[in-house]
């Protein structure tokens, strides 16, 4: 990794001194061996007025396939700056998808110029697209796709997708569709070439095709891609009409958004799209403190519990100083239970019928640790604090009950949370740690209580 | 969701019926449109001789695919039960990666057995396969590639991928090679298929083609596929020969195996490959008991801090009572702070060298979040708490001062553990908690003893 960031800081620089001089020969050599995605790293890296300059050097399908890499502040300053008949031309070459990406992110006046410079046709699309809900499988899919007839023969098969083949996001799979577009199959292209030119397409088309709906979450189809090990799946409406394709590529995208999102929702952060260094402060600022503060308030009704024996408290002030290792010991053995139940559920390997399986097989797991971290403990108090037996005996009988139910609770608030249609993530630690401080601390005074008869 | 689980129970008790009344035809014509995925998922839910009888049914090509989807109990039953004639059928229509795959979780016994029943040249590759080490490119990739010549034509390639492709396991991307097998350039199915059928492969073919080395972390192919949208990718050895093929279905469980590794790290569990409900109580508690009794031990810590002002926490018991909020809220922002940056790295967002911009964004983030929240819990201590206007001071300063600090070391720790070479996912949750419970009653204490007069 170190070496590439070198290379890459030597690649700068020579287009630097490149444009310095004008050698603009020298810099579309340099560019013309390289990636899309690489070019667009190398621009992100350059003054907004230098990677003009480059842009326009750009052929016009390199010139679509980076803009579509770009952040949006850069396509903004972009097609602020170049013409009408050079918008016309990004606007050919991009996928819907891109196209639509983009065209979300910029203000009004950009977004009238755009569709002012695309045909009618487009237009209608690019306005149907933007219509689906943020996070459905309409908005995720494009229009570009290869569409068959089954009355075609692999060799006419073929020779369509030569003549239309260029302008489509992929051609690895095929759709075969009715005169009223309805979707009937699916041929890969591998099937058409290894078959004979004389086979008919109905022959050869696979008719159960997995596919999604307009209006379904695009959770979903990442759940049918990773079952299937799909490479495009095709998107149909409420009447089964082929409209369009998601392609793998966007897929793996809204998988790893997913997981971050989870990530987030797990430490009580509201989830955002935008990378770290490109949140401002207010932002991120905003993004955690509601969080923040329904866990402080939540957690003054530990504070409430600590009260109520504060008079036992004040008679073995001791006792407090396994306050800390107790809550904390009940909000780890929680948070490891609700985050593997957490990621099972979205992984699809449990669901709600499997709730006393799991806290069953959580209750032994719990009564497991919880036995070895008790008789270490014991031992420690017993060796290096100097309290009583009776008080050793309080603080370990705790710490066994409180690891045993962290364990249940936590691996139960998930699969419940899920039955009433909550997300399930909900029930990360920051809320188990919270519940379980609580339930600890009653645990624990009223085992003091009892145990050392104070009150 | 709830009508699939339907429709898969009663798919399953027509199919157990059949079997029951030998309907053997029938059987076959209820399998003959499934995906092989389905088919799999349907004999998991049967008794293992009732699979073992469908299985037998199967054609060869959907045989060897259900094969590679079942677990290796199943596949170990399987292979235990059928003849030597129908492990060669199997063996050969498996795809390299899944063979061993199959091959590395099975006993010794079974792995002779399948041996003993390949060729002499799939058992070379077997064993090349198998001695690559865990989790490298190598180990994930399958030997099955279309390779091409650059003195070929795209007709000659199609031609050639016709009389070969029918074993690969995808010719969606083609590999260009020297006589020497080195790795010269990669040329799309579509651009074959596009381009006029005279045209030289070495003008068609792209020379940049991202690839992999075997010893490579499998987790720079997950990388390298999204960075540039790939759907395979050639793995070459030392002397950048190419050896096998990486695709991108293999490339999606490999990053849903490292998010769930993730996740389980976050929580202080060591992480295992097993679904949930399949690993046993015993490896489930051996795998967190360790960091639980870790985080236990630390947090004595945090009681020797008490212990050390216990004097004064006699003097005033009402402190105690806003300990939980103070170290819950510490380690709550805290987790915030680090789950975002270690999320940030694992996406190659930020570097070592963001280290200073973190520290100054943090800071700010946590000064603003925790001006707010000092706030309400201000106001929520007058109201409500029958205390002294001093101690709401003390604890509302305390409060400020530990979301503050929070927030920069769970926003730095991440990063300088990276910077060592250790994993950043260290630094979540329960460590960033139990380093922060300590430092919190510091604060507190020093800050009560000060404002308070108290010691």
């Amino acid at each position: 990794m170190e070496e590439i960031k070198i290379l890459e800081a030597t690649l700068r620089e020579t287009v630097e001194s490149c444009l310095a001089d004008n050698r603009y020969v020298q810099i579309r050599n340099l560019l013309q061996d390289m990636n899309h995605v690489d070019i667009e790293a190398l621009l992100a890296e350059l003054a907004p007025d230098k990677t003009l300059r480059i842009f326009r050097m750009l052929p016009k399908e390199i010139a679509a396939e980076v803009f579509a890499e770009m952040d949006s502040d850069m396509q903004q300053y972009i097609i602020e700056s170049i013409t009408d008949s050079e918008v016309v031309r990004i606007m050919d070459e991009m996928y819907m998808d891109d196209t639509v990406d983009f065209i979300e992110e910029m203000p009004a006046n950009v977004v009238k110029r755009v569709l002012r410079n695309t045909d009618e046709a487009t237009r209608k699309t690019i306005n149907q697209l933007l219509r689906y809900p943020e996070d459905s499988a309409g908005s995720l899919m494009t229009t570009e796709y290869v569409d068959l007839k089954k009355a075609m023969t692999a060799g006419e098969a073929l020779e369509h997708i030569r003549k239309t083949g260029v302008d489509k996001e992929t051609i690895n799979n095929c759709y075969v569709v009715s005169v009223r577009q309805e979707l009937e199959g699916v041929v890969s292209i591998r099937t058409l070439i290894l078959s004979a030119p004389d086979t008919k397409v109905a022959d050869l088309m696979d008719t159960q095709v997995k596919c999604i709906c307009t209006l379904d979450d695009q959770e979903r189809s990442v759940y049918l891609f990773r079952k299937y090990d799909l490479l495009s799946m095709p998107v149909v409406d409420q009447e089964n009409r082929l409209v369009g394709i998601i392609t793998i590529d966007d897929v793996m995208d809204v998988m790893e958004q997913e997981n971050t999102e989870d990530f987030h929702k797990m430490a009580a952060i509201t989830p955002s799209e935008a990378p770290y260094l490109k949140t401002g402060v207010f932002t991120l600022a905003k993004n955690r403190v509601m969080w923040l503060m329904v866990l402080m308030i939540s957690a003054t009704f530990t504070g409430f519990i600590i009260r109520h024996f504060e008079g036992a408290l004040g008679k073995m002030v001791v006792l407090t100083t396994y306050i800390p290792m107790l809550m904390g010991t009940a909000g780890n053995a929680g948070a490891q239970s609700s985050t593997m139940i957490i990621r099972s559920l979205a992984l699809n390997e449990l669901e709600f019928s499997d709730l006393l399986k799991v806290i069953w097989k959580e209750f032994r797991v719990g009564a497991t640790t919880a036995a070895l971290l008790t008789i270490v403990n014991f031992a420690r108090i017993i060796l290096f604090d100097q309290v009583t037996l009776w008080v050793a005996v309080t603080v370990c009988l705790s710490l066994f009950c409180i690891v045993c139910l962290a364990k249940v609770v936590g691996g139960m608030l998930p699969i419940l949370a899920e039955r009433i249609h909550l997300d399930p993530v909900l029930m990360a630690s920051p809320i188990i740690t919270t519940i379980l401080d609580a339930l600890s601390l009653l645990i624990y005074f009223e085992l003091a209580t009892s145990i050392l008869g104070i009150a």
